[in-house]
């Protein structure tokens, strides 16, 4: 198994997990769950292979994505992830899945051909898309433009550049997951992580004057 | 016109006639109507062959598959469906889509040469994909995730699961709609039905001590 | 630049203003006015380009396109629309959006070969795709059934199906923007208009009785 293949997966689990706890707050039933953590797991890579073009999206293809979801319901229904503290595990795992995606995203659309602008969008893509499913269908205020949540896209941007913009000067031919993608899926979390617990924001989108 | 099409097509009407009644109970207009019972009739099978790639979705090719919408239309404006009974009726037909679609959209899938359990994703997937459309721009609470509205992807599953575990086993070399394939849409419209009527609810997504 | 390009460029930015204006009703910081306005403008034709299957879509294709949403997010922030009218301005850049893309949206499915039926159905899908995930995601009732707001998709649909006749009609062979095609922008940008000043209505979607 290529590491890439590996970031993606366990990206995909911090996600389904993030929905499944969503799930189980909001009281959903099991299958409810499954369904808003396969949603948020692989939405995001369904969108981005969609949109990419040409072959079916890894998700229908490859059986073994849909045990992320199916992983994380058995846990959250079991209760191994501390009951009562939802909101705080669901934004841990969903920072998971944000450094996660945003490395693999962009490479995957690298491979696809695409100029390092369409890739840089096409990681955020991959990031926000799972989260945005999940919190319309459990009609939530998406996670992307909380306002009081800390900088959401803004770490995933920086993120899928710096992947584009290392493999655009030629430092990643393969295009794989080396120790510069590792680290950037490290400095994402961070960042993430950070904005959380200090509510870091951007300036409004308004007039300032107002 | 083979089965599988007019399947299809009564799937389409079923799902668009419960779109134009979340309308009418919403006091949409006439064209909002056309539109919701569109994008709830169509939705789904758009996002299947979205996802299947490699050609354009049938609903875009095919003018006629415009007409179950305006038929439906026309149908609720002109009150033929019991007027200030709209939620029983609407589920009525939403169940029928379901019954039939999870048939047509899995078989669709098995023909573009999708594996099993793809194939049973993608039938859950065009199942779903209308209703969740319908009900996100409505602002309804999906009926996917309602916990107070008995099951509801649990039958369409069962139904898809059916389908390509009979096409995987060689019951259905041409993949048509044949006898095993009526049976499973009247089963799963029956357990859909009964499910509606008593209540019919699994687990809660969460640990069961809360 | 072709004219084509120049009109599918306007619409972009005029639904980015509309994304981005919301943005700051909502008080969005501007990386969120930022991606809500990239949604708004480029979400309807990511849509039609991913429906109409075989190549990917040009927002990712052209970085070009992405200037419109910056743009539209510096606009609002300098304040030069005159705050405190988001509403009214949100209004009106919405109705030059819908002007725009009936054409170019139907326009580029007649050169992709949909048949008319299928290419005003997609003109009316670039129209409403972008605003409704604006909606979506901003928590709004989606402009499209509003029924306060008057007229929306019907001009859309009346300004798609003129642009898909005269080009079946032969009278514009090479699928370009000519005058009839401006007056077809001028004509749609005036029934919204005045479909939003006097708030006109079509029937209630409703048996007339209730």
């Amino acid at each position: 198994m290529s590491l890439l293949l590996a970031v993606d997966l366990l990206g995909v689990f911090c996600f389904a997990l993030s929905g499944c706890l969503l799930a189980a707050s909001r009281r959903f039933d099991v299958f409810g769950s499954f369904l808003l953590g396969l949603l948020t797991g692989l939405g995001g890579g369904i969108i981005r292979d969609v949109i990419l073009d040409g072959f079916v999206p890894t998700a229908f293809d490859r059986p073994v994505y849909l045990l992320a979801p199916l992983i994380a319901t058995v846990v959250v229904r079991l209760g191994w992830l501390t009951p009562g503290r939802f909101r705080r595990t669901l934004l841990l795992f969903d920072a998971g899945g944000l450094a996660l995606f945003c490395v693999s995203g962009t490479l995957i659309a690298l491979r696809h051909g695409l100029n390092p602008v369409g890739a840089t969008l096409m990681g955020v893509t991959t990031v926000i898309g799972g989260g945005l499913l999940r919190d319309i269908v459990a009609r939530e205020v998406p996670q992307v433009v909380r306002v009081d949540g800390g900088l959401y896209a803004a770490p995933a941007t920086v993120g899928a550049a710096l992947v584009a913009t290392s493999a655009t000067l030629g430092l990643n031919p393969h295009l794989r997951v080396g120790p510069g993608e590792l680290l950037v899926i490290a400095l994402v979390f961070g960042i993430r992580g950070l904005a959380l617990r200090h509510d870091w924001q951007l300036p409004h989108a308004g007039p300032s004057a107002t």
